[in-house]
């Protein structure tokens, strides 16, 4: 690593920002140092700050400060890191200690809602939140939910193909999108779609020849700086209707939403929960959020020690019970540090899987629906009424923000969102809980389901006695499991992107697509300034970590 | 042109396909010397018969030697031009005398249907309606109804991004597919999507990364031939629901449609007449098959004459009443020679219009959403029952058999197809009317319609004395009614895809285009022998034509 050459750098960039808009001090490198990667916050917590700080955090106020950034970027061959909010969890906005971050915050305007087309112009630095309380003001919804709503960025849902609670009805972020403002890495500024800037908006829909669009939904800033985009709104819902059903199998439940989702029906909201997640939700232990959102450190151990009553031989299972209280490094280490002891009992668990289902919109359409739905899962299952229903809806966003003391205790806590066909979808589970089983402790809850398939959302758990053992464990979580994805014919992402933490298996996913990616960076990066090393690396598997 | 090599050509190919299949007779490359592109068949009826003959058409029966032919085909820099049925209507599939044509109909066999994941896995050459009876016969329906569906392929539909009658329900094509399977014209096989090679399925959803499929469709065989793909597949619906419905303007009429999409309703056919197209069927000719279906030559000359007792001087309409018999030259010219007073004249008629929609699918659920529907378009115009929609249901077909007549009169008629937002969509109409109503007699329709705006398909129709005169008509039409929709904000294409037509049209559509376009044909195509000249174009507007 060569060392910045930091006063140079400020005053390049400031004046192209203005000297207000060019962090470099210590505490402000530090401060985008990691985002929401897990193996990030474990080297954190371990004190390996020093490898992702930027030379300097750059924050634009427009387009044509986008621009300069990148015309000065190419002239000095500096990598250039796109951010939106940090809030991602796969490593998508890390940067070498010689790049230079470009937080786009300050683009955070709604540009235009028009009534008569549901659509909304907007920039790509407005919080999800801010955006989705204006849009209500206005009577739209964008109807896109992510847990990270408080702290996350139209800019990276786009460019990571994110997936909200509601995407079932609402559709994910590239579902959404009807086109992008982009400045490439080649310096051109570029619509994606139709020309807003004509006298009047194109079409939304891509008509002709490749779909310009899609190439950039996903791309991770790989290709270009999405300033702005048209995305699609819709009304407001005026109601919400929410349920819970009991199955007695995973199987038998997945069956009756395959149903649900060919029938034509749209629910928003479609979530089942595995027998143990959903074990977890039965036991309703103070401070539970529903299933998996109660996957803090004292709600994990509070849960697994009423789960060990069951299980566990009677001498471990009271040693647990004595201690549900406080929540300990030995406690996690006797629960999380044989996990494949433990996932075998859950496997032999009597329990049953809780799904929860909702719908929202317009009398009648939605009510119809609903009624429909309703009684199809409760001729499969066991119609648990309003209540699980009703509770998730309240608890969705709880679980971004109850896993620091998880990590204070020297554990860590990670999802995997992969997906399937119906058909190969109870392989793909049973492959990745049997990969994952030696190295942590597994839950799993099926949401964003298709008439075709449905993703699968592993959350695990895991336990190191120092930072390089969990480290390694955390790597070796990652290396089995997505290789077991990709082994079972499942994709090894859905909503959360690739960043760098996926960038070694992505080749598993679209065999076609390496010469696709580098025609891409040849045309829209030339200098290859963009976001080195995500989406796409030469490295296999883990080896493309940074 | 150089003359092709003969001899050396037919050893070459029929090395890779067989003897019986390289076709180099001055017939069977006669037949391939046009596709439906009006102009094409205005230059056949003027004997201009040689331009567009290929060297040879050779037919592949696998991937093996769709392969075979593109090496050959690198190897002595000979461009060749996918072929699936000919029904294209913009010049697609024209190639010139040096190159060889690569009928892919061989490929015809539906090679999977998967009732769980609701897909099926096909070949590209399959005749649209020889798969739509299999796919009924195992209780499945892909949903795509285009006019052309006895004539025209799937591996057109994808190329050309096509949309069916039924588009509102099933999508356009570009919704239907999950992966392609494509040999590049730079000789690699690649899967678009998620592998199906693989143990499983993977996915159907993009999940991570640039999107290849979308790149793909819509790329009318530019950058590659496509072999087979993966199509999402429905129930064939056991209920149908038409219904007509009046309305006083058109502008009532769309306000009507976009409340309807907007509430979330899923019509399958949605399709308003304008005001003369509607005038047309309701005075309901012999023969006519409904609005703008009864644009023979007999019928529009029988209608006209009638149109012009209410509007024409009495002189001239009393002549036209006395030969709406005959269908003469002297009788077309007389209609159609005068464009602009028509057009005007039709303006002025007092005259409403007709919206035909339908619903299929399922009970209860279609049954809802067709309850709320017609109700909404009851209390907005005026419920005609449900004959309209189902006279439209039984004679949807008809009109693509019914033109040859008008081209043997010395006339011609086309189609053109554009699309926008709602807020913009009166524009747009008014503006290509008003831009064609010069050259051409006027018709249109609105179908396709979505949340956010709706396709506008217009008819017209034409006149010249000679074939010269014709071809300069038809020319001015397209050059004026494009450079109309390009300044109105429009989309140049919705559904007939590019071609060579709109080749120098589509920069318009897509500023940012040229620059991917050129990337994926340096990477997919590299010495540049896929079907060139279409999609994209260095001239501007006809100056592209051939």
């Amino acid at each position: 690593m060569k060392p910045p050459e930091s006063k140079t750098l400020r005053r390049d960039l400031a004046s192209i920002v203005g000297d207000d808009f060019v962090l470099t001090s210590v505490p402000d490198r530090l401060a985008y140092n990691a985002d929401c990667w897990p193996r990030g916050i474990i080297m954190s917590r371990g004190r390996q700050l020093h490898r992702h700080q930027p030379a300097a955090v750059v924050q634009p106020r427009n387009e044509h400060e986008v621009l300069g950034v990148i015309q000065w970027a190419r002239r000095t061959s500096t990598p250039i890191v796109p951010f939106g909010a940090g809030s991602g969890v796969c490593g998508g906005t890390l940067a070498d200690n010689d790049g230079v971050v470009v937080d786009l915050k300050r683009l955070k305007s709604i540009v235009e809602t028009n009534h008569d087309d549901m659509t909304m112009r907007v920039e790509s630095g407005i919080i999800g939140m801010n955006m989705e309380v204006e849009l209500n003001r206005r009577g739209l919804t964008l109807g896109h939910f992510p847990s990270s709503l408080y702290c996350s960025s139209v800019g990276g849902y786009l460019a990571g193909r994110s997936a909200g609670q509601y995407s079932s009805r609402y559709g994910k972020m590239e579902d959404m999108v009807a086109s992008m403002r982009v400045v490439t890495g080649a310096g051109d500024v570029i619509e994606t779609g139709p020309d807003p800037t004509a006298a009047s908006p194109r079409d939304l829909v891509p008509d002709c020849g490749p779909d310009l669009t899609q190439l950039f939904v996903g791309s991770e800033g790989t290709l270009g700086i999405l300033t702005e985009s048209t995305l699609r709104v819709s009304k407001k819902p005026s109601i919400q209707l929410y349920r819970g059903f009991q199955f007695r199998t995973v199987n038998g439940a997945l069956e009756a939403i395959r149903e649900m989702m060919q029938a034509g029906l749209r629910p928003a909201v479609v979530r089942l929960y595995d027998e143990f997640d959903s074990l977890l939700a039965k036991r309703k232990s103070a401070g539970s959020g529903g299933p998996a959102q109660g996957l803090t450190a004292r709600a994990l151990t509070a849960k697994l020690g009423e789960v060990a009553m069951d299980v566990l031989p009677v001498p471990v299972a009271s040693e647990l019970k004595g201690r549900m209280s406080t929540v300990s490094k030995a406690l996690l280490n006797r629960i999380l540090g044989q996990p494949l002891t433990l996932n075998a009992l859950i496997d032999v668990l009597p329990a049953d899987c809780l799904l929860v289902v909702g719908f929202e919109g317009e009398s009648p359409i939605v009510d119809n629906e609903a009624d429909y739905a309703f009684d199809l899962l409760g001729r499969r299952g066991i119609d648990l009424g309003r209540e699980p229903g009703e509770h998730w809806l309240r608890h969705r966003m709880d679980v971004s923000y109850k896993q620091s003391p998880m990590y204070d205790a020297g554990a860590f806590v990670d999802t995997m969102e992969v997906s399937t066909t119906w058909s190969n979808l109870t392989r793909l589970y049973e492959s990745v809980r049997r990969a994952l089983a030696p190295h942590v402790l597994v839950l799993a809850h099926f949401s964003h389901a298709y008439p075709e398939g449905s993703s699968i959302y592993f959350t695990f758990a895991g336990f190191g006695a120092d930072t390089d053992e969990t480290l390694r464990r955390y790597e070796a979580t990652w290396a089995t499991g997505l290789e077991a994805v990709a082994r079972a014919g499942g994709s090894v992402a859905h909503h959360h992107g690739v960043g760098v933490s996926k960038a070694g298996f992505t080749r598993r996913d679209h065999p076609g697509g390496r010469a696709l990616f580098e025609a891409l960076k040849q045309t829209f990066d030339p200098d290859r300034i963009l976001n080195p090393g995500k989406v796409w690396s030469e490295a296999e598997g883990t080896e493309a970590w940074p």
